[in-house]
């Protein structure tokens, strides 16, 4: 999946994944309105309006970028309901072509990682059959529980060729609270870093590993430190835009051969039609201003890349 | 629902919470035959022989303890029909008049992780209603993130009077890869420790915080000194029995109130029934198994406590 993602991303000439995030606030009101009228004021009625939310964007801009990466927050929020919300939305954006990171940030001891791992990257056995559940392409993964937490998503990467992201140094603002403190002189975010670089040499794609890491764009020193420690780890930089992450301090994240990083934005571009300059569509039209944003942000970063 | 985990545990003279974590493989085959023969090999099948599992354990123990911590990665493994097993599972157990400790360890940056919170411990708007969604009483945090990523969760639960617990030292092998890891001095998990406390400061119920502290019977000496760092927190002690923690070990974990600690145990109950000296009841009565288990267990902790 590493190998294919390497591939998407070159092919669209486009580094950037978009954040399936969709808060209901950033819903348009007839949307909502639509999917209200249909099931009540329910979790189902919630759990449909951001799936509709979600099918016109990804029909709106699935030709321009090689991934999305919904937040599974968003969904789980609105219960059973928002969970198959969730489900719709993974199906939807494979048959559209898109790999799907899996935003989950699991991460627990070994036989429940297995299970993590199991539903949503692998497979489970039921009676005589290997049935598939969630069926992400990646997933993020909280390192905090160590090896025996993360071995079982890797073992199950190698199986089934898909790919993690572990959290190293995450954007917001106090990530530093305990990812900063210093070990032996270095911070925590750099061993876990270095252990990222590790685990990824059991699990390598052609260029890349399928184990990557999570690095902030709103700490581009650290991305840059972090760049050199994870040589072969694909970076997935969350905060750009709406966070405060530039394009101009993203290019370190970047491998000399332009891989090695991909950049996601959320709310910049779901909910485009909010803000200017992509207020003019209107909120009848957010599809559209969703795939102005898009453009927008892939010359930003393509013109990043290239000034370097 | 700290003041309430108190009373009950008072009340039922047992500072112990079951872990239902039903790896299928602990379904006796009579449970998986019927669900499987009413749904097919799929999820729906395995879910449904899950939650049948779960509900005549909860039969079987409800009684003797005050709480239990449903892991829902066991659930969460058979995608959204998993899910809804989870949902059937947490309403059940709270009909019963059981505390639900959620064992999600979700953990995210500020605005996601006040989705998850919402999700799991408060509330939802949708048009003009407030709804719930999965409404566990408490749920294990990952504090990777820092206070932005944990503020949310403790706002929930200063509003709606629900709990935390959070990650500090966990029960696994390799915990200490990075929880160990020195800093000025002192193990990373003796600084989330100090966190822990201090956010629990701003949450108190009666005697007790409603932000407490996930810490692995498995590492005695560290939950004798975390005891001490975190008076007025609550520590969920997973790791007694089969993963190796010991009553007598158990002590210093509590106060001198009795209070301050609840003990998981999850395979040792709930999978007895295939394991001496409980196998004599015969997978046919496994939950007279996991009753007698119970009973084991509270007697075992209990002696430790008065010997101590």
């Amino acid at each position: 999946m590493i190998n294919l993602l390497c591939e998407k991303i070159q092919k669209r000439n486009a580094p950037v994944v978009v954040g399936l995030d969709p808060m209901l606030s950033y819903v348009p009101e007839h949307v909502v309105k639509k999917s209200l009228a249909e099931y009540g004021e329910t979790l189902e009625g919630a759990a449909d309006a951001i799936w509709q939310f979600n099918k016109e964007i990804v029909d709106s801009i699935y030709d321009l970028i090689p991934a999305v990466k919904p937040q599974v927050a968003m969904y789980e929020q609105f219960g059973v309901a928002g969970m198959a919300a969730y489900q719709k939305t993974v199906d939807y954006c494979q048959e559209k072509g898109l790999i799907v990171i899996g935003d989950v940030k699991r991460g627990d001891i070994g036989s429940t990682s297995a299970a993590y791992a199991a539903g949503h990257l692998g497979k489970v056995q039921v009676g005589s059959r290997l049935l598939t559940a969630f069926h992400e392409d990646f997933v993020t993964v909280n390192p905090y529980l160590g090896t025996d937490g993360v071995k079982p998503f890797i073992d199950v990467c190698r199986e089934e060729k898909k790919g993690l992201f572990i959290l190293v140094k995450t954007s917001n603002p106090s990530s530093g609270e305990f990812q900063d403190r210093l070990i032996d002189g270095r911070p925590l975010y750099e061993w876990v870093g270095e252990q990222v670089a590790r685990w990824g040499e059991t699990c390598m794609g052609d260029s890349y590993s399928y184990v990557g890491a999570v690095v902030g764009a709103t700490y581009p020193e650290m991305g840059k430190t972090l760049r050199k420690l994870m040589p072969k780890s694909f970076i997935l930089v969350p905060g750009y835009g709406a966070q405060g992450g530039k394009a101009e301090d993203l290019a370190p994240y970047f491998n000399e051969d332009g891989l090695g990083a991909i950049v996601n934005s959320s709310r910049g571009i779901i909910a485009a039609y909010k803000k200017e300059p992509y207020a003019k569509f209107g909120a009848e039209h957010f599809g559209e201003a969703s795939r102005q944003a898009v453009l927008d942000m892939i010359a930003d970063i393509g013109g990043a890349l290239n000034r370097r």
